[in-house]
């Protein structure tokens, strides 16, 4: 790798913040919040003005059946491309940062290779995907990526409906995508995958590292538990023979906060949710539900939790003498980077002479779809405070250039 | 006391059962409950079906400014009356026995003496109150008998609403009665005041007894309590940074329960309403908002209790960074029986051949109201399976003509 190229690889912080700028005008919310949903006016404008920026960088333009934008630079040696990208719709309110900046980074970076360094002998391509986040289609997260990946089918777009009610194939249809023709979004010629995120959360912040490379994205089981006891008088039952599930929901919450406390890093778990029935001040509640949200990246670290819980919810039930529920709401496994896109990430870094640090995500993102059909790996931006899904996500731009000249220093590495 | 008398007094079980199923027939619901509103077409019914009875036992009957309807069998000496009675409005639904049991026990025990032994020395008076529950005006509980002691106004009338809007003062205009002269329902010449109620609770089931004598009415407080920490992404936060108000909530509930487990009965507290903000799967929650009931009828313990919940609420908040808010919501000190009429009830007791115990109430009466004016004692009626506030609430006859019987002996104890 010629390290010094690129180590002064021309990366305008100026212009970085500008796209940023441009880019978090459509949409706009809240002063610095954007609310970009899948295939809405503001989502067709952003996706057009990437495209336009794409254009400008000579760089091959096109949409999939599903709405994704790509943007190919050509390789002398031919062959499956590496691909780098992220999602452009947003929560809603969101912040400019979660998603966009994956895909501003990969222009950028596709494009200042392509202008400092000519035609790379691999392809390169940046995406921009759709519906990552399930704003507008709660049950459509990761819509874009899942459509590539081949889990998307014509029935999926008469099925997942908005909180309103419409069809996404109807939302579709409406800007010029004929839903019967998704599964032409599909794509197995892909050699690896690479995306740059924001944190979201404050562990470069703390400490003190502008960016890091991803190895994992973290195992997340969320587990949806009912106890059930007997519902009584508040003030005309006692203590000795009442049967309240408030109080197993308490012991359990303590536990299996403890567990990941003892546990340490990467493990987390979050009783979000809370749902007595009733919920009134002077009843013992009859039933208490709730969620747990365990994540651990190791796999064989996660299975050992999981069992932790199931005990803990067994003991408490059993000597309680209350019901016990539980359902698998969500599961999905953790997904490890590829170790030679970790090196060349890493190598990319040394390049770029920008410190680093390794970690796991805690949270999912499509590197995880597009992992059913290529090597993936990822690179996090620190976000200042761990703020994410509002509109006071930020980054710096120093901290951004940092991120996308390692993401280039792999590209680099790996397509050059 | 003419013992022999007392324990022969004609309580006939079978007309007792069918003047609790004809007032149950008044407002019937879901087979065998009862809807029975403050100042609803149901409530007048069974209003003017106990005056009735009451006319035909030759009680000298009125219905004072409040709509509260009292049957006076008149004393050859004169003076200040002992009143027994309860209320006759019902949760919605709720059952046949929840108030309506203690108009029906007063007015079957006063006709029953009058008729076995003619007037009583001092004056015997029954009341049937209104809207102790709250259920159709759910700030106006205990109307009826605040009405009595001089705790309403006839602003009150104007500021009270039901959940649809409608004052109380115009249900009472509806059905005749004038909001402007509702003070005129106060009364400073009661002598006692002495309520039967079910128990609405475990307790006499629990020693296989059919009544018990009340020796006091619970020290009940809700605290509002809302432990605020930091709202963060469920997966992108480390345990270790955190600041969950969830994990306070739980080891609150926890000590709070273990605290009344701990003293043993008649101790009681219940966490029964918890509300996460937000209250979401993958999202750690700001501050959880919770309410704790805790209850205790020696004024000494209550204190101590009380006292204990604020140093556990300090000590986890201050532990965890937590901001800690209180409001005290409900606070009824408790309210201690006579001494004078506790003698006399378990005189009646003993002359009734009834096996009794003493016991607190641990849901509040009519009777604290009343204790503001007069001295007050309860009896309690075993509850099948505790259970009240549901069209499955049920005493047997046998255990109501104890309880009757035992009303009946203090009464005769004290008035003839």
């Amino acid at each position: 790798m010629k390290t010094d190229s690129i180590a002064n690889l021309d990366i305008d912080a100026t212009r970085v913040e500008g796209m940023i700028l441009a880019l978090g005008a459509i949409g706009a919310h809240s002063g610095t919040g954007v609310c970009r949903t899948a295939y809405s006016p503001e989502w067709v404008a952003a996706q057009d003005l990437v495209a336009e920026w794409a254009r400008a960088a000579e760089l091959d333009v096109r949409f999939d059946a599903a709405g994704n934008l790509w943007a190919r630079s050509e390789g002398s040696a031919g062959g499956k491309p590496i691909v780098s990208g992220s999602h452009i719709d947003s929560q809603c309110p969101g912040g400019r940062y979660d998603g966009a900046l994956g895909v501003l980074a990969a222009l950028i970076a596709i494009s200042a290779l392509k202008a400092e360094f000519g035609a790379p002998k691999v392809p390169l391509e940046m995406v921009s995907l759709c519906e990552e986040e399930g704003s507008r289609f709660p049950s459509a997260g990761f819509w874009g990526s899942r459509a590539i990946v081949g889990k998307i089918t014509a029935e999926d777009c008469i099925t997942v409906v908005s909180a309103s009610g419409e069809t996404i194939g109807a939302a579709m249809a409406d800007i010029g995508y004929e839903p019967a023709h998704i599964s032409e979004a599909v794509r197995d010629d892909i050699r690896a995958f690479i995306e740059l995120h924001i944190e979201q959360g404050p562990i470069l912040e703390d400490a003190d590292l502008p960016v890091a490379v991803v190895d994992a994205i973290t195992h997340i089981r969320h587990t949806r538990v009912t106890l059930t006891g007997q519902s009584n008088h508040a003030g005309a039952f006692p203590m000795d023979i009442r049967c309240d599930p408030m109080a197993g929901f308490a012991e359990v919450v303590t536990a299996v906060i403890n567990h990941a406390d003892a546990l340490g890093r990467p493990a987390v778990t979050t009783v979000g949710q809370c749902i007595p029935d009733p919920n009134a001040p002077a009843i013992i509640p009859r039933a208490v539900t709730f969620t747990i949200d365990a994540r651990h990246p190791d796999p064989d670290a996660a299975a050992e939790m999981y069992r932790t819980h199931d005990s803990i919810l067994a003991e408490v039930a059993a000597r309680r003498g209350l019901t016990l529920e539980t359902e698998i709401q969500i599961d999905h496994p953790a997904c490890l980077s590829d170790p030679a896109l970790l090196a060349a990430l890493d190598r990319g870094a040394e390049a770029a002479g920008a410190p680093t640090m390794h970690m796991a995500s805690g949270a999912g993102h499509d590197s995880q779809q597009m992992a059913q059909i290529c090597p993936v790996a990822m690179v996090f931006v620190r976000s200042e405070g761990g703020r994410s899904h509002t509109p006071e996500e930020f980054s710096t731009v120093d901290d951004i250039v940092a991120g996308i000249r390692v993401l280039a220093g792999a590209l680099y590495d790996l397509a050059y």
